[in-house]
């Protein structure tokens, strides 16, 4: 059977519930704050962030769904006809306190149009402050392992978008080791609604064992003001891609989306230093290494 | 006589040397320092920074003259047809130590084609953490003062032409307490080439009186722990509006300008608070309500 879009709604919805509660049973002080809201045009969502626990400095785990009029800039974007639009999604940031956890992005989402377009989209990458190539393996074999389930080009495939995706070309360097990135999933190349829907589902349900395997393993490492600073400055360059290059965020600045929900993606705090450069032999210039495309994370990234 | 494209930059690198040696006496302790930079397909800067001044924390006054083929992305932007341009500007923006001294952007830039075509651009425009309307007063009575010189118009022209330009859609705010800006300012309504190119001069020496007098008034006003968090979080709003709304930096970083020279305009540091709202009977709540278009600084403010 094919997924409803309600069906689809409901199971974000407790998927946003799921992650919730994972995170904070991880990070085991931190509590998920919800804000409810109202989009003036059809449809809301719940944004729930959370501050200050024990791992977590600030990030957010927002679900919404929303209809109505599709706007103008969507339309002539996507090259669609006027039509209704529905759209929902669950969408993650999650800054820890630590320079030795990484940040984390997730996205599922799914967009349909009343004259009969739909199609999935979403993500999951890694923005480690240094990296631990041990880490980024593990990170990357656990999305193969979901991605190997439902076809064997999508790994590959996803991980070059999201190489692709991610990327600040005003710095040439990737925003961190990536993982995968995907857009316009539809029933093309043989594929199903249902297993489109399967793979989304998929994704979404490995968020948070990949990412609560990361913050308990590394939360404890010793860390030291130098590292802290690094930190800021890789925060800035995280704050760079969402302002300057990233599609979701711009477009929804730009379209009325809700501010505060789409904005909480940002740090707590981010440093800019003219030209900074760390020095040659140092952990930082040996993460700066890696911030490129196409590097093979699941088989030892050598580089 | 009309002036030629190499004394506009020999003006401008002199308008430089000015600027940083008046900024550095009322500073008291800063020093600029330059970088020199080349542009591979033509001419090149000199970026000067300063940080950890007496007053200026970080800032920058750079100058920059480049010329060769014009790339197509600004050839479609401009609808020029292909032929060889050259640019030359001074761009200012200086991040103070204290939240009671306002950061304040100046840029002044001259634009043209072998084809014929050309241009004078710039502004002036303040960003108060906390607005003074005396302050805001006399910042735009000297603005008011330029412009007059010139032409009766230019004024209110290009004061409303910064309120739209220095402007945060995504928060319903402007980026300060505005000032004034222009564009693609030609021989056309009756003004020769070098009446423009005076008013442009004009501006750029207005620069420091306006400033020094801003920072020598205001660096010792006490301040608390509760106004450098708010110089934060107005921080972090500069750095929206310059990688998500400025044109001038989005361009830059988009045609392969020098990065660390167009992001020499971010603060030190920023930061972010979910749904940040000050109280209603603080000084930050009153401040936010002068972030609007169309206040009347000169006139005394009455908002």
């Amino acid at each position: 059977m094919e997924p409803s879009k309600d069906q689809i709604a409901q199971w974000f919805k407790k998927l946003q519930d799921n992650i919730c509660r994972g995170l904070e049973k991880a990070d085991g002080a931190g509590e998920f704050e919800q804000d409810l809201w109202e989009r003036p045009h059809g449809g809301g969502g719940r944004t729930r962030t959370i501050k200050n626990g024990r791992i977590l400095e600030k990030g957010g785990v927002n679900f919404s769904a929303v209809h109505g009029p599709t706007p103008d800039n969507i339309l002539n974007a996507l090259q669609l006809q006027p039509a209704d639009f529905f759209a929902t999604g669950v969408s993650i940031v999650l800054h820890p306190h630590s320079p030795k956890v990484p940040i984390i992005h997730m996205n599922v989402r799914y967009f349909e149009m009343t004259s009969g377009a739909w199609w999935f989209g979403g993500g999951i990458d890694l923005t480690p402050h240094y990296i631990d190539k041990q880490d980024a393996q593990s990170f990357h074999s656990q999305l193969k392992q979901v991605c190997d389930q439902f076809h064997a080009s999508y790994y590959l495939e996803f991980k070059q978008w999201a190489d692709d995706y991610f990327y600040l070309k005003h710095r040439e360097e990737t925003r961190g080791v990536g993982g995968i990135f995907f857009d316009r999933l539809t029933d093309q190349q043989g594929f199903s609604k249902k297993q489109r829907w399967e793979f989304v589902q998929a994704v979404g349900s490995a968020f948070v064992p990949i990412y609560n395997k990361l913050m308990l393993k590394n939360h404890q490492l010793p860390y030291g003001e130098a590292e802290k600073e690094w930190q800021m400055i890789r925060r800035g360059r995280y704050v760079e891609f969402n302002l300057v290059w990233d599609k979701g965020t711009k477009f929804g600045l730009d379209t009325g989306g809700r501010t505060e929900s789409i904005l909480m993606s940002l740090p707590p705090q981010a440093h800019w230093e003219y030209d900074h450069r760390p020095a040659e032999d140092t952990e930082e210039y040996q993460t700066l290494r890696g911030l490129k495309k196409g590097i093979n994370w699941v088989d030892g990234a050598d580089y």
